[in-house]
């Protein structure tokens, strides 16, 4: 079976088990999904907020299906006529030895076009069916905190759950039934899988934080700093917008984000266990990495489902207590399933070290983001002091903090790639790099919990929000604030793990693109010592430092591009929010405002600045490649990670702090709301915000769209030289498409002529 | 001669041709210090202030002198001992093949001391007599201001040229000087020459960073903020220290910087020129470019003594223009007489173009520089309008252009690189490294108008301080403010070239490395597969990779230190000045405040920031060469480099940006002085103040501290293996001082102990 001669019973009876454990998985996602839609959805009042804000996700949703679509289906296209430009792997010829090669071709060329619209689908169904899922949950959320504590916990975990669940499911799904039907073939087809989801999740994370933040800041710089009325006061016409904004960016952006992650690790977990198993001949280094998977998603399923309050009035210590008892039994039972494997199946323990490795670095990763971004440690309460003497002082320190923790941060992501060293020392360089990609998978083992963690913050959120505007009892809003607040660190949390896995994710993808491109090397007969494996990607050698710098401007530029169209979009979203404040009648509560005009500039504004940033990462790599080859594609490779990393934890760690730093604040630290030191925290929260949630996580689905992409593209570039017209004539159209893309989102051309005016 | 058998009777000239040069561009130095000096110094008010500034100043000098001391002694007898830890290199013992090879070894250790002891006090020279004739000058502008501008503009700008012609003049002589006496032996000399005059840098930049902005920040923030007095108020106690702080800054701390590059261009030009020698055994490749610099030195003289106001009452236009005159007559010289060069006697142009590009890099990275923070484009304009909607927009404009002003420069430097690849096309690598070095070369060709232009910035700054409080005549006034505008500009546009050349420098010191190293993998007989410019430094090697990511990671550190420290001192300060506005009389100018105590504040603060941050540069190197080997101190290197200038450039842009959109403001836009949107302004110039003025350049001379400490360290690692005890011992070392001088700079114990109580 799967191409493989020598495959035992165990292990193919174990490869269909994963596929099965996958399904479960979803099973356990749709059952949950009954469970929350049996629940009630409270008085007219609150399911009249509701439906408003379910309607702005919908339009958000579609609109987005809509202009994602023909990108997709040309990408399709493109991947299924890739085949036709470069002649199927030996490989594939081996796998289908029973059809004629170009037959072979046609099978692979539709496999990796089918794989790539799996990808983009479960990317998207994760993202939209889970943000779909949390706006179901909060209003019933809203109405059980009428209730109790433990019920309202129950329900807004469980509907958090259902998108952890789909994140695993989907993406053990997909790996393991490319490699069921592929087998030793599969690393191409499995490309296409990780192209359609880290394109998809660049997408949801790009489109999700412009709207969430152009909504949220639009909406704060009139209400709060103008007009001086609440968060969520009613009257805002962009409070309906900042509410569905908080699904789309927290809710389907980050899922798509870690979907992607645990798609990728498992994508380069099985290229690089594919090249060990040419190597020495076992089959068990590509079934561990399923296995180890499966066994995550089944002590999810089982962590998850322990969570539930305690009590009727329980507080916020209860269910993080609680959260965190359903996360801890799920590493628990995973760590022990892993060492019953190591021990009676792989027969050694390297493996699970690494594996083993990945969950301390997850542990130690939250550990470092909650010491910068937590109100108890020093750096916020740093920031807090620095507001008495104003807003500069406050960002300055905010800056300092978050350059450090960049610092060490590197320093952890470093120590981790040295464990995979010490691990494997001396062995062959593949072996290492299979150690690292499997620290990918064993951090992201407990997807389904953390997913879980994470959407926990925009139901709650939500919840909160509908009871403000519905004007719940007292009671029944302190429960939904407190379960605000748990979501809050819960969602930090998270954030860590995001893009401490995007760069793993990313390193792997770096050694997979190393073995594969030294594959294709060795089917051209290019010489044993120029092999990239061999020769390696070397920085000093003038091109590939080349590469190395212009890999590092890409995150800069992006960065850049991606706070400009927040700005700008929220601009638009002042303008609206303050031309409704005029309305006669709005301010006394007599008239409600159009939330459905703001709701629209969001999705619009989003959606047109995707295109432009999308591109820019899409072609940047295979510029470089078409002409500095493919050795200083490597060099870009790292630049892209260096810099991307660099500035992704730098804007998270400012924006989280500069965030808890306003809320220590609140609660009345310094002169709490109202005083000086509370309006200068309001600046840094400000500042923070398109930061943290917009640019930061941004970089973490770019830096492995241009990885994937270079993985994909590498063979063609080795085929074909510079001097050939077509590689002539895609450099000229790389160079001005990705110029137009720059002026473009630089200058937002269309209907945002007004930027002047709004003063951003 | 030389230890060089084949140089011609022309290369023999010409090499004390150049010692020549190097020595009339020192007695052109002096000259214009008589003349300076023979200006009157003015009123006696004038001379009051000035005697402030001035003893203010010499303060400085004198306790950094003390505390820098022990270090320097420290590390001359480190330098000299090295030589008994491995021995001399072949060329050592062919060049003084008289001499017993324990004779050599003595020679070589003596004559590496006493090199970086000479470069050491070739940096200090630079800063603290350049910095003392900026104070000489100043009182002198202001005096003749009441004459004429012209007289006004050439004090000025040739005491700023004295400083220029110094950092020319010692940087050619001492190369040139080591070059002469050991020959083919130089490298190993002229590292601590090098070394010696990076580490000056460090603490000049450093320290001048810390003092300069914590007086100015402490001072705007009681003062301009506060209080609402105007800058440069007498009645504010830390007015003298801003205004010694300028010098500190601006004068002793960019032209140490610029002096290192300067040198460490010519050190690893002449390293790669010798690998060029020993390739193609023609001396061309040694004698070229000191030969460039010798025309550049000869062309400044010229140029610069071009400069004069043309008319009695001219404007801020005129300056410029005719300091501009300057500069271009300056770079026709000298590429006429490259022109010559490359015809008459190298017979070949490649090295021409190397130059050449150097020169046009110079010119882009100005241009570059001007866009992203001259009131007259659109970034700055952006960042101005977004004033209306507050400091947090203002704030995000400016991280937004500063990052992608980033990404521009990255892509300006991959070019250069690029343009030296294409150049030495199909030759090995040494020569393409070799053209990197001359681009180096090529872009400082003009340091004496440079340093000139740079330092006239503070000149004409302090004499319109002193204007200002010694209550000279409107006429005069006009005239000092035009010329203090005209310094702000071409000091701005020194930043930019100072950023650019210390990249560039790196870079080039990085081939030295590789060089150097596979020369020492030579000289032990390791085989020629291993050695590093055949195998090269692998990214794609984790153990490489790991080395990439702790790199990365210093300069964030650095940063983030760097910041803390200002804002910890600016803290004393502003206590300071808040303290004695309570003396009586005080506010209404009958009696004056304390100057001296904000400038022993500034003074004591800034050493003592010093010690940590310095350990930190040159330890990390030695630590990460120990543990991981001499390849991953590559990847280091590489690391370093690229976080280096993407922060680097990042500050200066913001920061510069930031204050010149206060300025625009101030000239009336939006409401000018006094409005929402200059308060918003305020803000953004004070977070830009330390990021531009402290943190930002301190990562140039860093950069290059780090290179060239892994130059001289990288024999002893390759000597030794990670199980020798000595090697353990200095790990532990290395890994307990670097963490102690971590802690202590960022709580700064010692004396810092009120930093809650100030709010920072």
């Amino acid at each position: 079976m799967l191409g493989l001669m020598n495959a035992s019973v165990f292990e193919s009876f174990a490869i269909w088990g994963v596929l099965l454990i996958a399904l479960l998985g979803l099973g356990y996602a749709l059952f949950l999904r009954k469970q929350v839609l049996s629940h009630d959805k409270g008085t007219q009042g609150m399911q009249d907020v509701w439906n408003a804000i379910r309607t702005g996700a919908d339009a958000y949703l579609s609109r987005q299906l809509k202009s994602i679509l023909p990108l997709i289906l040309v990408l399709t296209a493109v991947l299924f006529f890739s085949v036709y430009v470069i002649p199927p792997t030996d490989e594939a010829l081996k796998r289908f030895s029973n059809f004629t090669p170009d037959m072979v071709r046609l099978i692979v060329g539709l496999g990796r076009a089918a794989a790539f619209v799996m990808g983009a689908f479960f990317s998207l169904t994760v993202g939209q069916f889970g943000m779909r899922m949390a706006v179901e949950g909060n209003v019933r959320v809203a109405s059980a905190s009428r209730r109790s504590f433990a019920e309202a916990l129950k329900i807004a975990y469980r509907t958090g759950t259902i998108t952890g669940m789909l994140t695993d499911g989907l993406g053990l799904l997909g790996g393991t039934a490319i490699f069921i039907i592929f087998g030793i073939a599969s690393p191409d087809v499995l490309l296409g899988f990780g192209f359609g989801g880290t394109l998809l999740a660049l997408f949801m994370r790009v489109g999700g934080g412009i709207y969430t933040k152009a909504a949220d800041v639009g909406a704060d710089l009139v209400g709060k700093v103008e007009k001086n009325i609440p968060e969520d006061d009613p009257r805002n016409a962009a409070v309906i917008a900042d509410l569905v904004g908080d699904n789309v960016g927290d809710c389907a952006g980050m899922a798509a984000d870690i979907f992607e992650s645990y798609e990728v690790t498992i994508v380069s977990g099985l290229i690089l266990g594919l090249a060990l198993v040419s190597i020495t001949g076992e089959l068990k280094w590509i079934v561990f990495p399923l296995l180890v998977r499966g066994i995550g998603v089944l002590s999810s399923i089982i962590g998850t489902y322990l969570v539930k309050g305690s009590s009727k009035a329980g507080k916020g210590e209860d269910a993080f207590k609680s959260i965190n008892r359903g996360f801890y039994s799920s590493a628990a039972i995973s760590i022990g399933a892993f060492l019953i494997l190591a021990h009676y199946y792989m027969h050694e323990w390297r493996a699970f070290f690494s594996v083993a490795i990945g969950i301390v670095l997850a542990i130690v990763i939250d550990e470092v983001t909650k010491y910068f971004t937590h109100t108890h440690h020093a750096p916020v309460k740093e920031i807090a002091g620095s507001s008495r003497t104003g807003a500069a002082t406050l960002i300055l320190r905010g800056l300092s903090i978050g350059l450090e923790s960049s610092a060490w941060q590197f320093i952890v992501i470093a120590l981790t790639i040295m464990a995979a060293v010490l691990i494997y020392w001396g062995q062959p360089v593949v072996f290492i790099l299979y150690g690292v990609a499997m620290t990918g998978i064993g951090m992201l083992t407990l997807t389904g919990n953390n997913v879980a963690m994470d959407s926990f913050g925009p139901i709650a959120d939500n919840a909160n929000g509908i009871g403000e505007m519905a004007h719940l009892e007292p009671e029944a809003r302190q429960i939904m604030a407190d379960l605000d607040a748990v979501g809050n660190t819960t969602k930090a949390i998270t954030k860590g793990v995001a893009i401490g896995s995007a760069v793993i994710a990313a390193v792997s993808l770096f050694g997979a693109f190393l073995t594969d491109v030294t594959k294709v090397q060795a089917q051209m007969g290019i010489a044993d010592s120029l092999r990239l494996l061999t020769t390696g990607i070397r920085v000093s050698e003038p091109i590939v430092f080349v590469g190395v710098l212009i890999g590092a401007a890409v995150p800069c530029l992006f960065s850049s591009l991606m706070i400009n169209s927040v700005a700008r979009a929220a601009a638009l979203i002042v303008e609206e929010v303050r031309k409704q404040f005029h309305i006669p009648g709005l301010m006394e509560g007599k008239v409600k405002p159009d939330y459905k005009k703001a709701v629209d500039i969001c999705t619009i504004s989003a959606q047109k600045e995707l295109i432009g940033l999308a591109l820019i990462a899409v072609l940047s790599p295979l510029l470089i490649g078409m002409v500095l080859r493919v050795e200083a594609l490597g060099g870009f490779l790292a630049g892209v990670i260096v810099s991307g990393q660099l500035l992704a934890v730098f804007m998270a760690t400012a924006g989280g702090a500069w965030d808890n730093a306003k809320k220590t604040i609140e609660d009345g630290l310094y002169g709490g709301k109202g005083s000086e030191s509370h309006k200068a925290s309001v600046v840094g929260d400000t500042v923070g915000d398109p930061l943290k949630d917009t640019s930061g996580p941004a970089l973490n689905p770019m830096i492995k769209v241009i990885n994937m992409v270079s993985l994909l593209a590498a063979p063609i570039i080795i085929h074909y030289r510079i001097t050939n017209p077509g590689v002539i004539i895609s450099i000229v159209l790389c160079v001005v498409v990705i110029f137009g893309a720059i002026l473009y989102s630089k200058h937002g051309a269309l209907s945002f002529k007004k930027k002047g005016e709004t003063g951003f």
